[in-house]
C-alpha cells in the first residue's frame, strides 16, 4: 500500500509536513485532490526526484518503490470524456499499487456498439472499474457482460436532477446486475484500492 | 380521450357517483388504482355491460366506443416481471385510447441479449414506452437503440437506496440518450396517454 | 440527428478535438453548455464557416446541412424572462434538427390572460415545449388546454425551497394534466430532441 | 378561539381527559385527526350534547357557543375530490371560529373552465383557502386571479414523486403569484385558523 | 399593487427594458434581488427621479404614487441581525404597497426577555411578519403570544444542518402555534404582500 | 450502567436468550422498544422477580441493583402529551441508572406561561432533557433560560413536513441557544444515558 | 452462478413458473425475499427434493449442483443480532456459489474488544463482508484492520435519523478506510456475489 | 459565559458595533466565523488590548476576565488534520469559558492504534469532544471506550455522498454507543459550550 494524503481542508504547509514524514517510510506517497501550488511547494523542498503531478485529477505521486507491475491489467472504463479526471485518479492510484491498468473511454450506454468492441477484453479481466456520471447505467450493463467483480464509481458529471452525482450513485447501488459494488462519488482512489487488492490476490495466487 | 378517475383518496360512493356522471358522456371510462370492492359496487348498479377489471393494476375500464385500434403498435417494454402491474396500466390506458400495444417483458440490462432480439421491432415503432424499476437503466439503453421518442416510466420496484422509485426516476431524468422523457413513478397511465397522442398523430398524418 | 457534445467537464482541447472528428461526418454539430473561449478556439481553427454561438444558452452550432425546416412549428413556451436561456437551448437544438419553432415568452400562470391569447396557436401544434422555473405550474395548465403531447422542462430559476429546480421538476412529474412528460432540470436540449422526433413523425406521415 | 386537541399519539383515555378539562372553559372544543373510537368514548361519558363527528376528516366538534356566523364567506377551493377530507377539516375549524365557508370542489388546473365559473365569487372574498395535492398548481392560478390573501394547503394526495405531499408543498412555497402563504401538508386546521383571523379582522373593522 | 420584477436570471438590459415598460403604467415599480449595476443603468437612463436602491436587500424602488401610508403599522420582527436583509425586503415591499411598518430586531428565542418588551406592540397589530433563520423557533413563540395572523419568513441564515434555510422553513411549517402561515426561504417580498393585503382589508373595513 | 437490549429486528427467542445471559452479570437489565409478547415470554421463564413493563414506551426493566437514587433530579420536559412515550423511555432509563427524574409535561412554546411556572425548577438542575415533536422549538427556549447543559430529543410526533421527526431534529441541531446537544429522533434512552452521566459526575463530585 | 429470482412484486404463480423454467437448466436456484407461501407452493409441485427455506431471510434455495466448497472461508461480520437476516441472505447466496462462509456476530464498534478477538481470522481472509445498521461504523474499523477488500452491507436496522438504512449507507460510502466498497441497503445477496467472485479468483489462481 | 457574536450575514460595521456594546459588560467576547477584515476593524478602534484572531477557525477572542482555568482538561479529539479548524473553534470557545483543553489529532478509525495510545487519557476526562468528518465513525468508537458523556461534532470534511457533513451527522445521531449527543455540522462552538458546562459542574462539585 502507498502512503496517502487527502488534501482538501489542509493548508499547503500541513500537506508538505505530512508528506515529508510519510515519505521517510520508503513507500510510494500519493496526495489526492491536491493543487499545483502544493506540488510546487513539494518540488521546492528539493527532496523528491520522482515526483509527478497529474493535472486532470490533481494527484501528486512520489514513486519510491520499483516493483514490477501486475501481469493482468485492470480495465478502467468511462462513460464519457468528462469522467476522465476520476478515471485518471483511479489509474494513478492503481499504479502506485503496482497494478497495470487500461483506460477504455467514452463507451456510455447511449452507444452500445462502442462498448461491444471491448467485451472480450473486459471478460478476461480479474476485476473491472466502471466510471460514469449522468445516469450511471454503464455499471449495470457491464455487470451483465462480465463474471468478475465490478467496482463502480459514480461521478458528479451532469446537472439538475443529477444532484451532484447522487443520481449515478443510486443507479449503481440499485444495479440489477450482480457482482457490482460501489464507492463514493468521484472516488477514483477508493475504487482503485479495492480493484488492486482484488487483482493482486488473483495474481499472487497464480504464482 | 377516455374519461378518467384516479381512485385513491375517494370513497367507493364517490367513485361510483363520478363514474356514473362521466359514463353518460358516452366515452370510454377508465378508473385507475381502483379496488375489487369498487368494481363490484359498479357491477352491482347493473348499468354497465362492457365493464372489465384488471387484477394486476387494479384498473376498471368501461368500453363504450367501438373505434378500430391503431395500425402501428406501441411497444411497452419492461425490465422485469415485477414491473408488470405498471406496464398493464399503460396497456389498458392505451387501449382505452384505441391504440394497439405490444408487451415486451423481462428484457432488463443485466441480460442484454434478450433485448437485442427485439431491437428491430422497437426500431419500427413511432414511440416506445419503457417501464423499469431498480436502477432503471433500460430507458437509456433503448434510447440509444431507437430514433423515435421514448416515454420512460420509473417503477417503485426495488428496496433500500431505491427510495420508492426515486432512483429509477433520477436515472431516467439524467439519461445520456436523447429523446427520452419521463413521467411520475409507477405512472403507467400518463406514459400511455403521451405515447398514444404521439402514435395517433403519426398515424392520422399517414391517412 | 445532429452530432452533439455536452461540454462541462471537458477541457477546451478535448472539445475542439471531439468537434473536429464529429464535424467530418457531415452532419450538423451542436456543442451545448459551452463557453466563449471554446467558441473562439473553434473559430481560430479556421475550419468552420457556418459556426454560430448563442450567448444566452452558450451553445455552439455548426450548420452543415441545408434541409428545409418543418412546416408546422413547435411552440416553446416560457413562464418568465429568466427561463429564456433554457428555451433558447431548445430552439437551437430543434433548428439543428430542421424543426421550425416559435418562442412564446413570459406567460406564467400568475397572469393567465397573457397565455389565453396564445391558446389557439398552441392547440394547432403537434407538440408543445413548456419551460418554467419557480413552481412550474405552467406545464399543468397548458397540458389541460391542448390535446397534443407536452414536453415539460423545469428550470433552476428561483431560490430557497426551489431547491435548484427540484420544485418545478416535482410539479411537472405530478402534473394532474395527462400527456405531460418531463426532462431534466434546465435540459432544453433533450426537450427539443423529443419534441422534434414527435413533430417529424407527424409531418413525415402527412407527406 | 376554540380549544383544540391534536389526537395522534394520544391514548383514548388521554384525549377524553383533556377534552373534559378544556370543555369546562365554555368555549367550543375541537379534536382533530381523531377516531370513531374516541368519539364514542366521549359520547359515552354522557356529558356532551352538541357533539358531532365528521367521518371524512375525523374531527370531533363540541359546540358550546352560539355566536352568529360571519357575514362574508371564506371560499375553500379544492383541486379534486380526494382533497375533501382536508377541506372538510378546514370547514369545521372555521365554523368552530364562527366563520361562514363555501366549498368549491374539483376545480383543478387541468380543467380551468370549471374554475373560471367561480372567479367572481373568489374575487369578492376577504381571503381564500386553496386545498390541492398532486402538483398543487391551483394555488398559483388562484393567486393570480384574486387580490386578497390566499392560504394554500398542500395535500398528500398523489404518489411517487409526490413524496407524501412535499411536491405540492414546494409548488405552493415557490408560487410566482404573490399573496400566497402556505401551511403544513394536509393541515386544513391551520389554514382555517389563519383565514378566520383574517376574515374576522376585515369584518370587525366593517362594523 | 406595485409592478414587480424579480431580477435573478435576467440581464441588465432585460431588466431595464421591463422596468421601462412597467413604469409607464404609473404604479410604483419594485425590482427585487437586483444589483448596483442595474440600479446605475436605470439611473443613467435619466428617466426616473424617485428611484432608490437598498444596499442590504438589493431592491430598487421607483415611487410614482403618493398615497398616504396605512394608519396601523405592520411589525416586522427578526430573530437576529443577520436576518435584516430579508426584513428590509419586506419593509420596502410593504411601503411600495403604502403600508406603515415597524422593524423589531434581534429578539430571538435564546433571549426571550427582549421579545417580551415588545409583546403589547405585537398584540395590537393586524398581522405580524416574523423573519428568522437558524432554527426559526421565533414564529411559534410569537404565534402563541398574539391572536392575529402571523406570516413567517424562514431565512437562509445558518450553516450545516440548516440546509440553506430548510431547517427554519420546516420549523415554521410544523409550528404548534395556530395562525402561522409561511412563505419561501428569504422571501421578504411575498411575506410583505400577504401582510399588506391583510392589513389593508382590516383598515379599509374600518373606514 | 445497566445492560441494554434494543429489541427491534430480534425475535422473541433471541431477546430472551440475550436477556438471560445479560441478567447473569447482576446489573439492571433494560430492553427498549420491546413488546408485551416479549415481556410475557420473559415472565414465563419464572426467573425474574423485579421485572416491569411500561406500556407507553414498551420498555422492560429488570431491577437487580438496589442503589440509592441521585439527590438532584433530572427534569424531563415535554412539549405535548403525545411526547410522553419518549419521555417515559428516558425516565425508565435514568432510573435504571439510579437517577431521580421529574416529568414536566405539556409546556410547549405555543403557551409559554405554562413553561414559565417551571423556570426555577429547571434552573436548579444539573442537566435538562427536552422532548418535543412538531417544530421542536422548546429546546431553544429552554436552552435560553437555563445555564446547564440541555439534551434535546426530537420526537416523530407530527405529520407532513414533519418528515417523521426530521423537522424537530433540524430545529434542535440549529438551536440558536448554546449548550444544547441532540440525540436521535425518539431516542429517549440515549438522552437519559447522557443526562445521567452528567448528573452523576456533578453529584459524585459534590460528595 | 446460481439462477436467481428476486420475489417482491411477483405473484406466487409467477415465481413458481419462473422457478420451474430456471431449474431446468440444472444450476442451483435461489429465490430471495420470498415467503413461506411461495416455498409451500414450490414444495407442493413435488418436483424439488433439495429445496430449503430460511426463515430469517426468507430465501429459498434449490441445490442441484454438488461441487466442493471453497477452501478459504469468507467471514460475514455483523454489528448486532438484528443484522442477522441480511447476513444470512449473504451466507446462503455464497453457499449457492460454493463458497465456505463463517458468521461472526455482534461485534459492533461500541464493544471493540469482541471484534479484536477475531482480528487474526479476518486478516487471513481473501475478502470480508461487513453487515451493519445503525451508524454502520463497523465497516471503517474493519477496513482499517485488514488488507483485503471489504464488501460493506448497510442494513435498515435502526430508526429515526437512520432513514431506513441511508445513514449506514452514507457512512460506508464515506469510509476513511480504503478498500471498502458498498452494496444496497439490506442487500446481502449482492455482497455475497461480489465476495464469492473475489474469493473464487483468489482460490482458482492458487490451484 | 462569554458574550458571543456569530458573524456570517453581518456587515463589518454591524459586528464592530455589536462587539463594542457587548464588550462593555466586562465579560470575554467571542466572535465566531469572522474574518481578518473584521479583526482589523476592531483592532483599529484602538479599544481592545487582549484581542486575538485565530486564522484556522476565524475566531476573534477578547479576554477581559482573568479567571483560573479548570483543573481537569477537556480532550478535543479529531479524526484528521482537516478537522482542525472546527476543533480549534471548540478549543478557543472552551478557553473563553475558562476550561483547560487538550487537542488529540488525527486518530481516525482507519488507524485505531493511534487512538488506543490515548485511551487512558480519554477515560479520565469528565467529558470528551469528538470532531470528525467523512463517515464520522470516531464518535461511536470513543463512545464505546469511555464512560463519560461524549459531545460529537460532525464536520463538512469530505465530498460526494458526504453531503456537506450530513453523512457524519447521521452517523453520530445513530451511534450505537450510548452517551453520545450531537451538535450541528462544524459547530465547534456549541460542542465546547456543552462540554464546558459539564466539566464545570463536575469540578465545582468537587470543590
Amino acid at each position: 500500500m502507498p502512503e496517502v494524503i487527502f488534501c482538501p481542508g489542509k493548508t499547503t504547509e500541513q500537506v508538505v509536513e505530512i508528506f515529508d514524514s510519510l515519505a521517510q517510510k520508503g513507500n510510494n506517497v500519493l496526495a489526492t485532490r491536491s493543487s499545483e501550488e502544493i506540488f510546487k511547494a513539494l518540488k521546492n523542498t528539493g527532496k523528491y526526484q520522482n515526483l509527478m503531478f497529474d493535472n486532470l485529477c490533481k494527484a501528486i505521486l512520489l514513486k519510491q518503490q520499483d516493483l514490477p507491475l501486475s501481469k493482468s491489467s485492470i480495465p478502467i472504463v468511462t462513460a464519457g470524456t468528462s469522467d476522465l479526471p476520476v478515471a485518471t485518479e483511479a489509474k494513478i492510484t492503481a499504479e502506485a499499487m503496482h497494478q497495470k491498468t487500461e483506460l477504455i473511454c467514452d463507451v456510455g450506454v447511449a452507444g452500445l456498439h462502442r462498448l461491444f468492441d471491448k467485451v472480450e477484453q473486459l471478460q478476461s479481466a480479474n476485476v473491472v472499474i466502471v466510471v460514469a456520471g449522468m445516469e450511471g447505467a454503464l455499471a449495470s450493463v457491464i455487470g451483465g457482460l462480465v463474471d468478475c467483480p465490478v467496482i463502480a464509481v459514480p461521478t458528479s458529471v451532469g446537472y439538475g436532477a443529477n444532484l451532484g452525482g447522487i443520481s449515478a450513485l443510486l443507479t449503481m447501488l440499485n444495479s440489477c446486475a450482480s457482482g457490482v459494488s460501489v464507492v463514493n462519488i468521484d472516488n477514483g482512489f477508493s475504487a482503485a484500492v479495492s480493484a488492486s487488492l482484488i487483482n493482486k490476490r488473483a495474481e499472487d495466487a497464480n504464482d
